[in-house]
């Protein structure tokens, strides 16, 4: 598959994991903006992909904030003036590491953290993406597509977890109800729970599932999965799966 | 049953539905405290409650407001300082209506009443709760209950509900987490899926079961479930149940 | 609350735990009728409830067996001719012990005895039940019940439990859909999901939650959840709850 | 991708929509067994295959019945002797029309027409296969993969589908503790929920998403589900997705 003149990909989110390879995956076929909140987390691949022949166009902008977001979707619209959206992927973590506490020393601000990151910054990101999806239906040849990472706090609360949990079955129902409304319209709003850990290659070569270590998650067959999802006929979207190393206990 | 020396119970969030009835039936077993954002929401129940021989006293605060639930349970401690706490309800919708409209036309506004009446307000009460909850397991007759009022919004998203809905399934997951972390300690979570519309009564006479139009809920019928959740014995804890017409299509 | 002279009750399965105490509590207000396979099952709680001056009668019958069934309703009738039904409990087990073991060793006959026992059991205990059930609704004062004891495994598989799961989490969905066929009609049919092991006591005082081991369920505790679904206004039906020791994981 | 010399792929259960579909789809990298209860399932989409240069043996015999099942993986080892098993699906139905009707209008007869069909056929076809896919786990080049068509009863009961929701639902539970149990020894246990109407082709092109009309599902859109849950890497198995039309209501 050539790399479309037509349709872009967005990635929010960028780390070495979920993020990087799903912006390599998606780069077959588009060019690829990656949003991180410092250049750091996709200077590396944003290299690796142009490097590969293909595209890709790093942004800096906190995804949870509104006007961050605006704006990056302005400086989009310079950069790849003729290009419309195609498939938006939601990775964001919460700006800082999550509260893993007893729900007793938790504080307001810990909650506050999870509900920003993981509510509010899909909210945001799905506003700015949305009516963007919607303009591509009736001329992209793959459904337009808004794929949202999830996790086993998406789906229960645990001691421990309460606030991150709070704050992903949040983002979940959040993306089921956008499922519900623009399914209709052509738009394929999935959410996949990755159900274990996730491994960090420390290497760049593309794909390496063969050493992922047992019991870890691939990021590089999550992204397959993402891929997978994009491509589904709109006579059979899935709208949530799950994901976990064959030998993870659930 | 005679009305308890030795326990209260709060309920936050009283109107003319569930949280009247609520205060109503706890009150035939203890001296109950009423909070509302305003006194209108509380002083003719609590009037009702004391004119007939019982106690309630009705206490201005927004739930969600941790200061304000600081300084109320600051005044409850002046009010009954020889009593502790026994129950604890949820009930507290956000403080302005809901917004059901399409997501593209919500603001983020919109959510943050949503998030803020539902996860934070039920956050901050936890924190205010738990703790008299935790001090009371040794001595309570019943085990020390933390209940919480849900929805269908609770369980899964739909097209013009999605910010209501994000809200609902956080503060559940969140009432999840503590049920798994305190349950083991002595406190009884339970979180009730209210699934239909709730009867609001015109008049103040108790039970008025038989009066409930058909299709809607009867809050006197909620109440007794609450009731009976306090009840239950440490050995077989309901975490969460379901509460609608007969004639309710689920 | 006198024992009705207008009504009578039903537990089908009747043994030393869950089956014994609702059977005693649902004898505070109306006479019991036991089912068990052999009269050892129920003749102490028999002799028992009627020693205390309410009444139970013991039928020996398979009711996962059609005539079987249909014969125990002919003896209820000429033994309490001018009866109707108000409450029917189905806590029968499979009629023999479920086989815990990896898939590859079992056999057919492990499926069928799960599947016997526990769906065509309830099916043909609801084709039983339902049409005197319907026929109360007008003159119950109680809204007429059909409870069902369910599991863990009726929610979900598990490596050794493969063909219990299969059993009840059949049996689960079955019941729900007598609730919703049967609701809307006035007959409340509700599913407990017992999550955790039952204590059989050895004595016959009642009730004795106090003296449950820690981590177990106390089976009077149970018997107080049915009676309480019972007891339910039809403005307010619960269709499932669980029941778990209050230092169960889950 | 070139047909495998060494292993083999079975469907159970063939008819003109999912079945032949998913043994069209699988022919590409695979010899394909089609069983079917009768010759007119099998016989077009074999001759199909075969006349497109790939290979397909039907062989008759119903998947529920344990005999019929042995002589069949009988006949394959003739067949095939030298190839393993990668993939096997089971996409069988009961055998006769399902009974949707109300309650107590159903015969046992009904019920075990679904119980049969659903949970006897999954269970004899697992235990028939899961011995070979586990022989393939250390020379597949893809995860040896068990997949299961399920339904929208498989995850609720509802009024006239009773007896095919207990059916579809015991098998769901039955498939996911298989996933539990095998998934570790690297076996892929996977669960569609079809959530629709399925388009059934008139014709034998293939693919024809395009024409699949709106609302139904395209078989051949289940079909490539089918093919990515099997190529899956081992660190991130789908144990359940669900594949709904984009405008189906859910």
């Amino acid at each position: 598959m050539a790399v479309s003149t037509k349709f872009y990909a967005i990635v929010a989110g960028v780390g070495p994991g979920t993020g990087r390879s799903v912006a390599i995956r998606f780069s077959e076929a588009y060019p690829v903006i990656l949003l991180a909140r410092s250049p750091e987390s996709y200077k590396d691949v944003v290299a690796e992909i142009n490097k590969g022949g293909r595209k890709a166009i790093g942004i800096t902008a906190d995804a949870t904030d509104e006007s961050a977001l605006k704006s990056a979707f302005e400086t989009i619209k310079k950069e790849l003036p003729d290009l419309k959206l195609a498939a938006a992927i939601f990775n964001v973590r919460p700006n800082s590491r999550p509260s893993i506490k007893p729900f007793l020393e938790l504080s307001i601000k810990d909650l506050d953290t999870s509900l920003k990151g993981n509510i509010h910054g899909f909210f945001n990101f799905g506003q700015a993406v949305v009516p963007l999806l919607l303009d591509s239906v009736a001329t992209s040849p793959l459904p337009p597509s808004l794929l949202i990472t999830g996790a086993t706090a998406s789906l229960r609360g645990s001691k421990l977890w309460s606030v991150v949990a709070a704050g992903k079955s949040g983002q979940r129902i959040l993306a089921q109800s956008l499922a519900r409304e623009f399914g209709p319209q052509g738009v394929h709003v999935a959410h996949a729970i990755i159900d274990g850990r996730i491994d960090v290659p420390d290497a760049t070569h593309y794909p390496r599932n063969d050493e992922t270590p047992e019991g870890t998650i691939s990021p590089y067959a999550i992204a397959e999965s993402y891929w997978y999802l994009h491509t589904q006929h709109k006579s059979a979207f899935t709208q949530e799966l799950d994901l976990r190393p064959h030998v993870e206990k659930f």
